[in-house]
């Protein structure tokens, strides 16, 4: 059932153009067009899914991701189920269970699920119930680009008063700017502040593996942006702090828990330890909707394992030898790979958590529910 | 005037009858085939030089690499020069410049040249000369191996010692089995001395970006030696140090300075900074020859700084889409990387230095000059 259509940026239209996601509403039907993120930066081609199936397999393949866009994803991904006249609760239970530990997804979901169930049950007319989930997705797509820019002043303001002197020489991991985000983004974001107001000397780009969405992702936003950065293995890191290249780190996040524990990008974790042993700020940017008060701490967070050909092969669309993942093969036939997609920093390692409604620091449990609920005033309409 | 050439192994030989280095004295003149370490494991191929320059090609390009063969492979290619009668001393500059981290590469070169011109100045015949500088890097050949079995001996025993009960799980990085050596590795030997012991319960294989030496080489002698392990992205051990499933850390050096700081391929010292703050402890496997004492430390150490394009680009012989640096590209065209080959990891951040002749631990300037002198007499002829 499920329908993608790929379709290629045209001639005239600058890249800048395609944004990450929107709705469209042609003659035969709705559609969420998706910006394919898997195919960047050789390509920009636009997913076009019809159903939730199809969404479904988009964000599971990545073509589609960052925790913000997730929830923006989902929530639209309902919609298009109810406008399509698709079971919008099944839509709704394959959508929140494509990716388990990126909590907005979830959020984004059930937000136009229950948008759509308060229409029907005060209205009985399925339209009704479909224009309020789009409504719905509406309201947190344009929420989460005004998060974006709050999230980038109190970011900004933050690495001014811990950095006194600007110059800053920032490091950041996988890929958290306009295409995760109906924005800016999140970490990136500030980063993007900070060029702005003439203060960024070094953007640090971790190439982020398995999925290279460093070098793939935020490289090409960078770029873009005309913004000084350098890319670097994943393990090149120690080197740059060893010889006190990184003034701070900046992260976004995928699930936080109530007691500031910090699911993010696989490696995120060892940067924190290694920001410790270097005492340089370690700072983690993302919306609200991101911290998640009903998982306690972090080892109540299930971590997604992904396959192991992401590992054991290079994923490229362009490349024509395949191995059995559809990838270039890099470890002999029949490697195991162990290939969690994210790890979990514990909040001693954090040194501030950037909402829309400001700054915890240091992260506890108290401070961060007391950022919570200011954030929620902020955004909530 | 560089001659290499490349021969794929024959159909009825089994790969592992390919040694990593051999010298050979077919009737046209004297050769020095590699196995081609760039091509592993999609294809086993020799690459046949029959003059230094071939070799300093090879070196360059890390068709040989791992600093124990290093050395092997410079002491032999002044006995090339020397057999092939071309000026040895230019010959064993250029072999010694090719890669300036590794200290193995250097003393090898130097060794043989020795021998040359002692036998030169004592018979004031070139052929003595060449026969000399042969016998220098076949002595050199036979010591480095009888060197990997003494390290595995000491680095088990240490390793029993260290982690009581057996049921190692061991992260390894890069690769420092017989592919780097004249025998079975340093590292890797220990790691397989376990595995033969009936003492591994696993190796956690670091794929070492950017050039995947983990993943291609150390992945492939694990599985051709059947021991239990798992191919994993550089930044995801710190997950596995966070759910305690990393007994020990077994890594190599390209070089090691008087107080004990250890230069080794990019990844290892943020390692050693996971093991420290989790308590593992962080070995060292390296021959004796790779301690240089007229390096004071750590920040002495010149670190090799590697072309971008090994990060922007993933290199790979099997893709015909070829971008500027000839391989498959990952970021945006004009991306800038920092690629340092190596790292520098403190005394401090070291549980001990294995060499032949025994363990420095903990790690200081004295327990090392003591260590390098006990190992020169069992390894000196």
């Amino acid at each position: 059932m499920a329908d993608q259509q790929a379709r290629t940026s045209s001639g005239d239209k600058r890249p800048s153009d395609i944004p990450a996601i929107r709705w469209e509403e042609p003659p035969e039907g709705p559609v969420l067009a998706l910006l394919d993120q898997t195919r960047l930066p050789a390509e920009e081609v636009e997913l076009v899914c019809t159903d939730a199936a199809a969404l479904v397999e988009a964000i599971r393949s990545l073509a589609v991701r960052g925790a913000p866009l997730l929830g923006i994803a989902g929530a639209y991904g309902v919609a298009l189920a109810a406008a399509r006249g698709f079971d919008v609760i099944e839509a709704a239970r394959a959508l929140e269970e494509a990716r388990p530990t990126a909590v907005n997804l979830s959020v984004g979901v059930r937000r136009a699920e229950a948008a759509y169930q308060a229409a029907l049950a005060r209205t009985g007319d399925p339209t009704a119930g479909a224009m309020a989930a789009l409504a719905a997705a509406r309201a947190l797509h344009q929420e989460d680009a005004e998060a974006s820019v709050r999230m980038a002043a109190h970011g900004l303001a933050l690495l001014d008063e811990l950095l006194p002197g600007g110059g800053h020489r920032i490091l950041t991991h996988c890929n958290t700017g306009a295409l995760v985000s109906g924005g800016e983004g999140t970490a990136f974001a500030v980063a993007l502040a900070a060029h702005r107001a003439g203060r960024l000397r070094r953007l640090w780009v971790d190439e982020t593996r398995p999925l290279l969405q460093g070098a793939r992702l935020t490289a090409y936003e960078a770029a873009r942006n005309g913004m000084a950065y350098s890319l670097l293995t994943d393990n090149a890191a120690g080197s740059l702090f060893a010889a006190g290249e990184v003034d701070a780190v900046l992260i976004g996040a995928d699930r936080i828990a109530a007691d500031g524990s910090v699911a993010n990008k696989v490696g995120s974790y060892p940067l924190a330890v290694l920001a410790r042993y270097h005492h340089v700020p370690f700072i983690v940017v993302a919306p609200v909707t991101t911290v998640d008060l009903d998982t306690p701490d972090g080892a109540s967070i299930e971590v997604e394992q992904r396959p192991g050909f992401e590992v054991t092969e290079v994923m490229a669309p362009q490349v024509p030898v395949a191995g059995p993942g559809g990838g270039l093969p890099v470890a002999p036939l029949g490697t195991q790979a162990y290939n969690p997609a994210f790890d979990v920093t514990p909040p001693e390692l954090v040194t501030a958590i950037v909402t829309e409604g400001g700054a915890a620091s240091p992260v506890t449990a108290e401070s961060l529910a007391e950022l919570c609920a200011k954030s929620r005033q902020v955004t909530t309409p």
